[in-house]
């Protein structure tokens, strides 16, 4: 099982991104985990020192897809 | 089952999207299509409409995500 982790901020281009996109991936072979940084400010390094630089984007295995543009990252801070 | 095209162009960025982010996908909910629009330049109005501005890009039920950053449209016409 390879691990997702969709985060997002609650914009609007983060939510439609999360409806369509977070849940379009096989349930059989990722775990997903949707994180709203506005909510978890705590995790916001974590994202970070992932290499996410905006919201939403989604890490799969460690590589970061950045998905449309709703926020930069330095405006969660 | 639900539509999806990813557009790309065979750019390095392209190639890792497609590799890590169209093959993730749930197969028993969408049938991808993988479009090379520089290959298929005869697609790139068709990707135009859809609405695509960039490569990387997967559309989902009509609906357009801009997946990182590889080339814009107008580089391919």
């Amino acid at each position: 099982m390879s691990q997702a982790i969709f985060f997002h901020a609650g914009c609007p281009v983060c939510v439609s991104a999360e409806q369509q996109f977070a849940g379009s991936l096989d349930p059989a072979r990722f775990q997903v985990e949707v994180v709203h940084l506005g909510e978890n400010a705590s995790r916001v390094g974590e994202a970070e020192a992932l290499g996410v630089q905006s919201v939403p984007a989604m890490v799969i295995d460690g590589q970061v897809f950045h998905i449309n543009f709703g926020a930069p990252l330095s405006a969660l801070k």
